[in-house]
């Protein structure tokens, strides 16, 4: 090791162990001609599976630069199996919860329809871009993955038996946060949680009817003011890790 | 009541009690031509003391409206003492923190110049300006005050007695945020609280011994993934609000 490492590159499918790896056009791009990388730069990989990996800038072309792969840097550790179900807003708070929820530790983000939802259509790529660049920043080994936006009914119905939903609901009648997830029985806390997080204006007096009653839910309340949607994810994120989670 | 106002002001010294209150010509042209309020239009009003009141607009003119105050709404209740001491960061995050903080119930804005902050002036009225904005938006009571900006060893030299610092050291050697807090002692817990985020980059080691050493200081971590200097903010902030505040 000499110094540290500071660009770090998620790299999907194409980690190849040891050897060479080949950047596609944008990261080369990045790479080349906005870090201006040259051969025997040092830079980090990761894909999501085999850890972290030093690699060492082997070519610079102009959209394919290579690498090539050295030293393992970190084991693939495990991480929190959370989900952070949410009504998408306008896109820079978008961005902006893609980004934090990827910060906080978020292992899926699954954007949900609702009837008082206003954007009504999401680009999951845009999505994926914002986790990816986060991931990369925040030193994480992963990427959280990214589902299809669904109808909440839908998404409730097809719900998995396993995984319990911590419901941030607004009338503040669910225990504070921290104390309603400590209350959960352990086995049930140390499986798989979603967070479900409303529009702004909230769910409906049916949306919270049905989510409430779902056996899978964990009712919580976040203090006395009216968060905003994304901040509200963000602390419900915070406080889930506190309680249950890695930190 | 008839039905719910959607629209809270705040209108600082010029709460009269009862009576007429005349806004100034930011606010009048918010209400007048921004919002298109006309005659017996109902609005909220707070000052950050007397609670919350209902008013009936009375007349619109251009530069200044005017509103009856009616009947109090909400009394005044007491919010937690916390003040957030950070490193400004760039503009459009310095905006974000000061509109989160305050959503998240923090008292105090307080500026801190390190050795590794990189903005060196903070327009402390632009803080102000999104502090009251998101106070009016989250049905806060009060809005926070904003600190002229310092350097930390001004700072903590000068520090109040008895208020307890919560120290998001990224070296991860503090106990888990939401253990440290539980763990400190009721009496000081119930007391008056800070929260120090360093800037991007963190502070400097001597900077950190300096912290570190302070009597009141409470050393925390804030989990294995390298939060950006905002995000750790929320968080903290969360945890803080779960274990001692008012969530």
């Amino acid at each position: 090791m000499s110094g540290k490492i500071s660009i770090r590159l998620y790299i999907g499918d194409s980690l190849p162990g040891t050897g060479l790896a080949t950047l596609g056009p944008d990261q080369s791009h990045y790479l080349g001609n906005v870090m201006r990388a040259s051969t025997g730069m040092r830079v980090a990989l990761f894909n999501g599976r085999d850890g972290e990996w030093a690699a060492e800038v082997a070519s610079v072309q102009k959209k394919a630069v290579t690498l090539t792969v050295a030293e393992k840097l970190k084991e693939q550790g495990t991480e929190p199996d959370l989900w952070l179900v949410f009504a998408p807003i306008k896109k820079a708070r978008l961005d902006f919860i893609a980004q934090k929820a990827t910060e906080l530790g978020v292992s899926h983000l699954a954007p949900v329809y609702t009837r008082r939802t206003i954007v009504d259509r999401v680009k999951t790529e845009r999505l994926d871009a914002n986790a990816i660049e986060a991931a990369e920043q925040c030193e994480r080994l992963t990427v959280p993955t990214i589902a299809e936006p669904q109808k909440l009914d839908k998404l409730l119905a097809a719900w998995p038996a396993d995984r319990r939903i911590m419901f941030c609901d607004e009338d503040l009648s669910g225990l504070p946060a921290h104390a309603a997830l400590a209350a959960v029985a352990d086995k049930k806390a140390a499986g798989p949680w979603a967070i479900l997080i409303g529009p702004e204006g909230g769910f409906d007096d049916d949306e919270r009817k049905m989510i409430r009653s779902h056996p899978n839910t964990t009712v919580v309340a976040l203090g006395p003011r009216v968060l905003r949607a994304d901040t509200a994810a963000m602390a419900a994120i915070s406080l889930w890790q506190s309680a249950l989670g890695d930190w």
